[in-house]
């Protein structure tokens, strides 16, 4: 082995750290562990039935297509649907519009790797996905966090973060934004906000980079615009994918937006992955031709809404008074905050020992190092029993912490 | 649309042009187009009938594990079945030297960001892999290539670029091999130049990566050790993949290394696409555990070696005779060299549309922007008798070429 591992490293990656998250997996195989942790789908959610009929016509028709090395820009038919689909919706794209990705875990990689030269600056919600936060971070971005409020990022805190980089002669590579059921704070942006973020946007010439893996999960109020469409202008780029309403272990992801953008997009990936599984995306385009996936997600809406009724009612009935949490419409999520002076990093692994249930410290979701009193809990992966009991451990643990 | 995208995109996107073989896709749908570009394996080689009934099998009896998120190290099922069959190799593995990437396309990415700041030095062959070169490059590397003769990378010249280095203070990140039937030039390492460049590993403390995309493909002579084992230390990382051997559109490789490098390409991967899809991998597992891939493999060495007579013979009878080309004893390709002020590039495109064939100009796997005169055949893809009728139209045009 060489001698000198560590100092051989990149700048990037000295300063990475495995993703708490996925760390947190390991501890999945521990019995009777109720994980509040990951952003799992309910694998009862999954169109095993459909899917294995859909599978085998694929094998018959098509295997050696599906099989094959594809376009690095994804299946046609895949981004046709898609493109159908978002126009159905309001939304005016072709599939020249839409490029396929390794789920959008890599859309999130490769948009930095397109943009961010270290040191870039590139603002975020306080909190946002970690995922995102990794992404940029692994390529050196300076993230500039803007808190929330109940309505979304705070419009007044974004537009000093926007005059003061402008001041200096600069301007952030994007502006990273979860409108719907935000990650992780379950919170979704009201179209009076995302109006105003736009204008921000536009005033001071900046992408915005639009994530919606939960969009279509609404449980309860109304379906807000995506700030794509209410821009219209090509200066807002889309990520969706498929991991939460139809199955995460395809990996199969998209990016919508101006095709100059896509285009750069196009050549980062084939220096990446070449492509995505043609396979996986053959079978996922055949399943939405057949009309699949808009019932599925009808399902899946019913099946969440009442876990997350079931959590809030919990959460109400077993946890402390001084924690609160948020009510999100939708969504996987939804964050709990404690007193100023509650770690819950400190206390993960505790939780996980003594009362065998797993959140994500909400620390992880902060920019800015801050956020120790949050935590993150997801209700789409357990059993509405199965959160109940685990509401019920996780307010007992809490309310001995907090009486000590 | 934001006014200055083409100003804010970062300097290694910049620098960044679409791969000339991912764009010659474009042209393979041209009716009659016979194509020696691409290194696509040939559908027949497919094991689709064995993949219905395991696919079948997964749909029945692990689907929720299989539609779900998976790991960022990969499939235990897969890493187990990948190290047994290293071991019954003589290779000493187990699955935690093993970690599963999104095809070896995604392990160049995640290396190249493990190692890679702009500026850092890089040796390759000349030629060598342009996907790899991609890859490098799209982190900024400086690449050193190289030159080969008939037994691989010139070992009087690597060390001369060593030394050099070591002079200056420096040293390359690593050094990239692909010692077995060498994409372009199908050339094969003797054992007696791979302990030369292990020896230079060794001495100037440097690690090598060891891509096998191609290894188990051998049509004659005898297979030689890879250069992990006759390392022995840790200071070799194999790349391995499905890609020739099983079927590209799973997109499924591996990374074989020290578990100190392969805890830090694991921290990369979770921010660039969290894991390689589940259900593929799942897959592969049972494929693998079932015992189709050997017997699958002595298949399509049959089929391949076939081929490669064919074009060897085809190309002897109807190429001119200023043209040269290499005579590999295995893999996928070959590589044509003609008269010094040939350029290959420069007439691709009227070869396309004159004579209806498309090859990979040389010049893309040159990290020193020569091999202008050189160009890629592959000869996996087409049928037998469309490679000997390619041969013949590619000889008449060459021969038309060089009669000018």
């Amino acid at each position: 082995m060489i001698t000198d591992l560590q100092n051989i490293l990149s700048t990037n990656i000295k300063g990475m750290k495995r993703s708490a998250i996925r760390e947190l997996l390991k501890f999945l195989g521990q019995p009777g562990l109720i994980s509040f942790s990951g952003g799992f789908p309910s694998p009862l959610s999954f169109p095993i039935e459909e899917l294995k009929s859909i599978i085998a016509e694929v094998m018959e028709n098509e295997a050696a297509f599906a099989l094959q090395y594809g376009t690095t820009e994804g299946d046609d038919l895949l981004r046709t649907m898609l493109a159908n689909r978002y126009k159905a919706n309001g939304i005016d794209v072709t599939k020249d519009n839409i490029i396929i990705t390794t789920a959008s875990q890599q859309a999130l990689d490769l948009i930095s790797k397109m943009f961010i030269d270290p040191g870039d600056d590139v603002i975020v919600g306080l909190p946002s996905y970690l995922g995102a936060l990794q992404a940029f971070g692994s390529y050196g971005a300076n993230m500039i966090g803007i808190p929330m409020d109940d309505e979304g990022e705070d419009p007044n805190l974004m537009e000093e973060a926007l005059k003061d980089l402008a001041s200096k002669g600069k301007k952030p590579k994007f502006i990273y934004l979860i409108p719907d059921f935000q990650n992780p704070t379950g919170i979704t942006m009201s179209e009076r906000r995302r109006k105003e973020m736009l204008e921000l946007a536009h005033k001071y010439d900046v992408l915005i980079l639009e994530d919606s893996p939960y969009r279509e999960l609404r449980y309860e109020g109304e379906t807000q615009r995506t700030l794509y469409e209410l821009d219209g202008t090509g200066q807002v780029v889309i990520l969706g994918t498929f991991s939460k309403i139809f199955c995460p272990g395809f990996r199969i992801g998209w990016v919508v937006g101006n095709p100059d953008v896509l285009d750069k997009i196009v050549v980062g990936k084939q220096a990446t992955d070449l492509c995505t599984p043609p396979f996986t995306q053959r079978i996922a385009a055949r399943y939405m031709e057949k009309g699949y996936l808009d019932p599925k997600i009808e399902d899946i809406k019913k099946m969440y809404s009442v876990k997350q009724k079931v959590m809030l009612e919990s959460l109400e009935k077993y946890m402390p008074e001084e924690m609160k949490w948020t009510h999100p419409q939708g969504g996987l999520f939804l964050m709990v905050t404690g007193p100023e002076d509650l770690d819950t990093n400190a206390l993960l692994l505790e939780c996980i020992k003594e009362a065998n249930v797993a959140y994500v410290a909400g620390n992880s979701f902060f920019c800015n190092g801050k956020g120790y009193n949050t935590m993150r809990l997801n209700f789409s992966y357990e059993s509405i029993e199965t959160n109940i009991e685990g509401c019920k451990r996780l307010g007992s643990f809490f309310k001995k912490v907090l009486q000590k």
